[in-house]
Order: C-alpha cells, then structure tokens, then sequence
C-alpha cells in the first residue's frame, strides 16, 4: 500500500509517507532536494535496517551513528552522539538528520536536528507501530533529564517521515502492544467510529499477518493524530492536549515503576481504563463507552487492572502504593505547568477536566482498584 | 534614561527597556503578569546585582542559579544546572527563567528556557555592553560544544529585556572593548551616521562618565539591529547575516586563539579591520569609509594590527600562523553549511561575498598583514 498526507504545523509542513517498504536513501535526498551531508541515526536494534534505507555502499558523504537501544538511552548524551557524529560528517546548518527506529531514536534525532546549529534539516522513518501512531508525527522532540521524561525537548517537526509497513514484521509482542495503547487512545478521540471498526476486525494475532489492514489502521490514526496537532500545535490550547487522553494516570505508572519498566504504549492503555473509570463515575463517559473502550484494551492482552501487578508487588501495603502513586501523579502536575488535568472519554471524543473537578477519594478509589 | 522598544521577531514580540536602574522582580513579573514560580541566573560575578533585582527577602516561589563566570562556562553541564534548578524551584512550563548578565549567562539561561518542557517563559537583563547591543536582542540562544562556539543552540527571543544602565558603572575595562567592537559594527551597518556622530563624541574613557550618551549609543545600536533581525529572524535570508560583518575573520582568530582567551567583540574589532582591507582590495570598500572605520576601532584602543600579536608569538613561522588560521577560516565554514562568506563594508552599509569571488591569495595576505 503507499498512502500520503500532508500536515501544517505552525509554519512547517509534515510529509508523511505509509508505503511497503524502506525509502532509499536518494528518494529521500530527491524528496529534500539535498545538497549537503546526511547522518543516519540508529539504535543497536534497527541497524539491521540501515542496510534497506542506505543499499550496499553508503555514498561518501553519508555517516552512521548507531545509539543504545531503550528508554534508559533518552539522554544527553546520546543527544551529544549525535551532534559529534553530524560535526565530524561535516554537516552544516543544510545537513540532513535522518532518524532510523521508534519513538526513542526519532525523538532524539529530532532534538538534536532542532539544536545543531540552531536547526539542521530532519527526516524520521518509523520502525515501530508506536513511533507510526504516536511519536514520528506532531514535532515533540526530546529526551529524559533529572528522571522525568522529556523534561528537555523542543518543537521540531519533521519534514519527512516515512512508515515502511516492512520494519513491522520483525517487531517484538510488546513492541505491537506498546503501539495498540496509542492506537486504541486515538480510536477514542476520532469523530466517528472508524478506528473501532478496523480495530475490531483485526484480532491482536492478525497484525503482523494483514499488513494491508494494519497500514490502513495506521494510516487513519495518524490522520486523526495529525488533524489534532494541526489545530494546536504547541498545546496553547486545549485541542493538542486531548491526545494526553489516558496519560496522566500512565505517566505516573511509568514513574513510579521506575522510567523503561513499563513501555509507554502498555502504560496510556492502562491509564485509558482509569480514564474510563474516572469518566464513569464522574457521569461524563457512558457506560457503554466505556465498556467498548476497556474491552477493546483487554482484547489485545494489555494490563487493565488496578494496582497495576508491578506496582502492587513492590509495596508492603495498599497504602504505600497509593501515596507512590499520589507523589507521581504531583511530578506530572509540576512537569504540566502547576495544572493537573485529567482527560476522560464522553459520548464523542473527550474532555479535559481541571484537577480541582475530581474528588480526591475518588482518585485514591481508582487507583487501588475499589469499583464505583 | 528611559527607553522602550517593541520587535517583532517572527510570531514573538520582544519589549527591549533601557533604563538607569535594574527592575525590581515585581515589575518584571507584572510585566509579564507572571503567576508560576520564577529562577534568576547569574554567574559569580553578577551575582552582585541580584539584590537589586530581588530586594531584601525575595519571595518563596522565586529561586537563584549561580553559575561560573565566562566562556569556558559557556556547556551544556550549565544548561543542566539550569534545568534542575528550575525543576527544584518547581517551575512549570509557565515558570520563568531570568537570566542575569552578559552574553553567556544570556545565552545560557535562553537555551535553557527554550528546551525547558519544550519552552518556558524568558526575560534578560543585561549586565554588560556586549550583552546590550549585541546577545540579549535577536533570540539566538545555545552554548558551545566540541570546542565550536554555539553548536548547539535555538532561535528563542526572551519577551523582555531590560538594560539597565548602572550595571556598566562596574564593567571592566576590557568588557568595554568587547562591547564596542560590537557597537562599531552595527554602527557600520547603519543607515545614515547617527551612531559614528555619537562615537566621535565618545572618547573611551568618557563612556564611563556618561551614562546618558552611552545610554543613546545603546538605544540606537539596539534599534538598527532589532530592525535587521525582524527582517530575517532564522538568517535564511541575506539580511540577518549581514549582523556577521567582521565575524568570519572574528570567529577564526578566536578558534584558532582557544575559546574564551580573546573576548568576542575584540575579535570582532579585529575582523572589522580584516573586512575593511578585503573590500578595500576588491574596490568595494570606499578609502575614505574604510579609514573612518579603522580610525573608529583604533581610537577605542582595539587591537588592529595582522597578525593578531596573540597569534604570531605562537607559532614559528607565518607560514604556520597562516595555515593555523586557515584550518579556523574552514571551521567556520562547515559551521555554516558549507557556504563561506564575507561580510565588506559598502559605501553604504555592507554587502556579502561567496568565498568564490575572494581570490585566496589576497586572504592569506590580510591575515598576514601584507597591504594591498
């Protein structure tokens, strides 16, 4: 399949590219009518996939960096690597960043394109359903600091980002489910009901044998993903933060259990089922909304219950969990600007609701599983 | 004094505020009509000023980063402390960063803002000359990195920069230099002669004793380069670059010096008489125009002399000294995209020059001080 859309974010427009397989690289050079030097950037896991993007012999004034796979390797100095190896290729402020993985490589290679020299040129090829559906598209750019994620980052849209269908063959189990969270989040904040339908005929085993059906299932989160950011770029507004729909329950996991434990997609997926919890009780998410949603995240085999099993081990008392849970949840008002929000699931779409909507015994009830 | 200016700098507006005295933090904060908590960074020598900024007992939300003075402190281990400072001031993304001082502390605490949660809030006060009429209007921010001067940096106007005219009371002599090596250039670039008049009226020594002149030569400076930024904020035009009069022959000798031994308006004094003799050699400098601005940095005591004496006494030859300086001239080549060029004064204002219509022998001859 080959599906195409453009999108404008601020004053940058996004190409994105949904085709069978990887873009060579002087497909990429034509499509960025580029002169200057490239670098390709990778992890040790999909520099199996260079070979695809760069063919047999690299032209002269091409450079590899190859990074530490994981989230334990969004830091500085992976940053650093990176801007080291496009100095020492010679790139300039027309050099050519082109990212080669998943969230985490795409999201590092952008900042550092954002920085070098104040703003280089950038391409991401997405190798994961993750970095289709989520990450590659919007322009947040990043990586971890002081143990917070993406507390440094910048707004850096890619020019070009190309999703080979073929680098999703090889992805792990958890890679898909990691995917799936995103995806089925964006199902719910999509007018109308398409992604539901595509998600319901795809049982979870099917992914990587119906390539066509997942391309189209991608092709339709990232036009509704796209259509969000375009309306709110830099989250100004209210309409980019919806897509946190599910995530501040999910950030608070992913801290308290400790950054890379859990992948981000299996975290939104669970905090998707708070949000449902919290919608229903607060009478915004209809019951049976609610009930398609969850059933939807247990069908593709992803944690719902609560305590999470891995926070529930590592406590001597519900209580214990509970004030962990309460701590990250504060780190990720701080992180937001002072303003703690929960986006919850309605009849159509979301909404976002201010901290101050939500009882705290409400919250604690969710969060130690105690149904309403 | 008291004078107020207004840029546009792309979709941000930055009110530039020169006045006698520093801004007390609860003026700045209604001018930003700030609620989210607040960090001031200084270095050990502007700390000084920082009472004057905070008043005797500063309040619970506001936080003070202190950061080693100079260039060498110019990494990115100070944009992290930055960072954690602000992250254990608990600033969110409507936290605001102050950055007290000259170009570096400016430049520092800008990049940290800029990245801070992908942006946070930005005002300058600026402490010294150079940091005046040159760092802290415009938006360029960043650090250096791999020993390359600002390698890693962002486009990020502060919304308010103010200028109080009492911190130079206590500039150092060679601060001053610095500064007016910046000063002259702009004055070059001007359109018309209202900052050579005030230059001429300005002996060096009396810059000190009158803060009201300099107060104008400041305002005027602030104005032409505000006007040339506005015109071509990211330098993707011709416009922005023209600010670079002087720096390409600059930046070489301050590379090939090491970082931090020359301060960077004397390297741009020095590259503006290097710019003189390149458009004198090729007839597009008028005589008269070139001799007035020669006269301008010899008079405020700047070095003018090829080749610099802190370089010649370094090597054993001119041959080498050449070389040296010519492996510095390529440095700064890649840093911008492989295009090299020159900035020459005109009969009016400046023009650019590809390094193709500059033959290399006339260049190994201006910086071997050989006259044509």
């Amino acid at each position: 399949m080959s599906r195409e859309f453009g999108f404008h974010f601020e004053d940058r427009t996004t190409w994105v590219h949904i085709q069978d397989s990887f873009p060579l690289l002087h497909t990429i050079k034509e499509a960025f009518n580029q002169e200057g030097a490239v670098l390709l950037v990778c992890d040790t896991h999909t520099e199996a996939f260079a070979g695809a993007v760069l063919g047999r012999t690299a032209p002269e004034d091409t450079a590899l960096c190859v990074l530490p796979p994981g989230e334990t390797a969004k830091t500085w100095s992976s940053v650093e690597a990176i801007i080291s190896a496009a100095r020492g290729a010679g790139l300039g402020r027309d050099g050519l960043f082109i990212g080669l993985g998943g969230g985490v490589t795409g999201d590092l290679t952008a900042f550092a394109a954002s920085v070098y020299m104040r703003g280089a040129r950038l391409c991401l090829i997405s190798t994961t359903l993750l970095g289709m559906v989520d990450a590659s598209v919007g322009g947040k750019a990043g990586f971890d600091l002081l143990g917070i994620k993406n507390l440094a980052g910048s707004f850096y849209p890619a020019e070009h980002v190309y999703m080979p269908l073929e680098a999703l063959s090889s992805l792990p189990g958890r890679e898909w489910k990691s995917g799936l969270g995103e995806l089925i989040k964006t199902a719910v904040l999509e007018e109308g009901e398409t992604m539901f339908t595509l998600l319901k005929a795809m049982p979870a085993e099917s992914f990587r044998r119906k390539p066509e059906q997942t391309g189209e299932l991608i092709a339709r989160s990232v036009e509704v993903k796209g259509h969000i950011v375009e309306a709110d770029p830099r989250e100004t507004g209210s309409g980019r933060a919806l897509l946190n729909l599910g995530h501040t329950f999910a950030h608070a996991l992913e801290s308290a259990a400790g950054l890379g434990v859990l992948s981000h997609g299996e975290a939104v997926a669970w905090g998707l089922v708070r949000s449902c919890e919290l919608g229903l009780a607060l009478g915004i998410t209809p019951p049976e909304r609610a009930r398609k949603i969850i059933r939807c995240v247990e069908d593709y085999g992803c944690e719902t219950a609560a305590p999470h099993p891995l926070m529930s081990g590592d406590h001597n008392s519900t209580a214990d969990y509970t004030e962990t849970f309460f701590n990250a949840l504060g780190g990720d008002k701080k992180r937001r600007g002072g303003k703690l929000t929960f986006i919850v699931p309605a009849a159509e779409r979301a909404v976002s609701l201010g901290a101050d909507a939500v009882p705290k015994q409400l919250l604690r009830d969710i969060i130690r599983g105690v149904r309403h």
